[in-house]
């Protein structure tokens, strides 16, 4: 089945709506978020018992699946699908975000740094062709452009696929930032040109960027809404804080058209689905409750617990129960706790389950919501 | 359901034997392996899939249970199989050969060492009332006796528990072997009158000793079988090679009553099982396929596999094309060494499933061949 979105309801009380993203691997229902599968696998969960928590969609990491197992590998094994088993939709990014973040830090330590991270010698040079950096596994040199990331792309098959950006700091100065800003869009524009060359049915969707200039903001919804990308991602720093964040979403939201889906990239927060649903938001992609699984942060109806907690020792109730997961419906909190305390590999698979699941259910009920006009 | 072992057939072949060991929680077929669950997991499969292995007996460790999360908490749970879900049959151990591998080491790193190793501080005094020992945890002193030992597997409620033993190292002398001795078998008596105080319906195998003196191990066999034991394990040092482990297995066996089963500990390397069950061996327990599975080594009906091995790159096959489990239906061989390169826990995960399935398989191929004679 080719790309195509389509709207079910929209919602009387805000911009969220319901939808569903027609893939040919697949529907994703939305909202709806996206775990993370950097190499091809969500951490501590494999393919199959993936798709048995309802993951419509996974995220994987082109830069790593670039230098592990190598893109050529998995174009011979057929693509990301046939290579990981993964029987539903996939989204790859293009790898320019872990190229800038090793660069910059990621967004959040680049904030937390004040801007003294400077520049690491990971990242080779910067020009208008695309990016030279070092390989984090044996130093050898890789160019990355917006072809060279399309053609990856094209070799790991995913359903949607992003075009090579640049992520600018946080900390930059307004000029550094327009000429990013310029050099991204035009960046952008050669991916597409790539991509459609030989779509292969798959999806590609825009980055916004603009930093934390509204105007910037405005002006990128405004140049890539007018190309032929199939859906919008939201990239970059969107501010310090949560509410700056959302402040940004509201301002450029009404830029995009409403005909295709959003994508909120990295951020999965539980605090901030709601509101950003409430924008228009579509999707989410985080490697948040999964990393949150393995530092035995576990999500539950009554609030996120902390397992390691003394007082979860002589607990033997379900970990929430309110969840129908394999590990709600088979282990107490006690043992849950026990397995982390023993260091045990039991405890971040069990973990990692349960939180990836609560996410779905999580998306199911704001969907739910939507449906009845009640978000 | 109590204790009982039924043999089903004799090899016309050898001493192998098939068997069926009943317990509370069900029944163990015989030949068979037993998982090590320290933890009261195996190690990267949690409960619920290690039963869909076929595991039919789980082996846990009192001494690291103890510890954390205290047999008290457990008990509370309502014994081991309440509190990690377990509901096929369960084996602990004593503690004691936990306490005494932290003195010389264990078996293996105290034959290599030539006997240069010294006792740690971690075990304070032994004396004829049991050990004194730290917490690997928090330092804070534990007395071992037959007694509390017993007590705390009766709080674990295993289907099999095990005797206080002193584990003498394979380095010693014939007087300190024969003291060590004489005070084993009087801690195993102590064991046995507390387990038969309250028998629970569980079951207490004796431990042979008598490390590498054939005198000796003929004696023990004749002590303990004399004694009211359900079953009885071989323990402590039997020789440096397989073929001294061999042999001495050979010469005590005729010693061990025939319609009780026998338990090899520690013991489950390949190449060990068919000459140990053709001598009469009926279980073994090892932590050897998960430990093997973790390192990235692969039992297959080819052989053992180095999934690492850059070979494997671009092999899009089943790990072991002859093998139904979990893994080898859905994953490759290229996608698990990606897994492994990645050191994405979901190798762990799939590589011990599959390690675990692979001897379960191979017990039942033993298991088919004594039925047969062919074995």
């Amino acid at each position: 089945m080719d790309f195509r979105f389509e709207i079910i309801h929209k919602s009387k009380k805000s911009n969220a709506r319901v939808g569903r993203i027609h893939t040919p691997h697949g529907i994703v229902d939305t909202p709806n978020f996206v775990p993370v599968g950097t190499n091809a696998t969500a951490k501590a969960i494999d393919s199959i018992t993936l798709d048995g928590l309802g993951v419509q969609l996974m995220f994987c990491n082109t830069y790593h699946l670039i230098l592990q197992p190598t893109t050529k590998v998995i174009k011979e094994a057929g693509g990301l699908h046939a290579f990981s088993s993964r029987k539903g939709p996939i989204i790859t990014d293009s790898g320019g975000f872990q190229v800038f973040s090793l660069m910059y830090g990621t967004v959040h330590d680049e904030i937390k740094s004040k801007g003294r991270k400077q520049e690491n010698n990971s990242v080779l040079k910067i020009n208008e062709e695309g990016v030279l950096f070092r390989s984090y596994r044996d130093g050898s040199p890789i160019l990355l452009t917006p072809e060279s990331s399309i053609q990856a792309q094209k070799d790991l098959g995913a359903d949607i696929i992003i075009p090579l950006d640049e992520l600018p700091p946080y900390h930059t100065s307004p000029h550094k930032l327009k000429r990013s800003f310029e050099r991204t869009h035009r960046w952008e524009e050669r991916s597409l040109q790539e991509h459609l060359k030989n779509p292969q049915k798959q999806a590609m969707y825009s980055v916004i960027h603009g930093g934390v200039d509204y105007n910037l903001r405005k002006e990128s919804c405004s140049l890539l809404s007018n190309l032929p990308f199939d859906g919008h991602a939201i990239g970059g720093s969107l501010g310090k804080t949560r509410e700056e964040m959302l402040a940004m979403l509201s301002s450029m939201i009404k830029y995009l058209p409403r005909d295709k889906p959003n994508h909120l990239l990295g951020i999965g927060d539980l605090p901030s689905l709601e509101p950003s649903i409430q924008l228009g938001i579509d999707t989410f992609d985080s490697s948040h409750p999964t990393r949150c699984a393995r530092h035995a942060m576990l999500f539950t109806n009554e609030g996120t617990i902390k397992i390691l907690n003394a007082r979860y020792q002589n607990d033997f109730t379900s970990l929430d129960p309110l969840c129908d997961c394999f590990t709600c419906k088979n282990y107490s909190r006690a043992y849950l706790r026990h397995l982390f305390k023993s260091n045990e590999l039991t405890a971040y698979h069990l973990a990692s389950i349960h939180n990836v699941h609560y996410m779905m259910k999580l998306m199911v009920h704001y969907r739910t919501l939507i449906l009845n006009d009640a978000l």
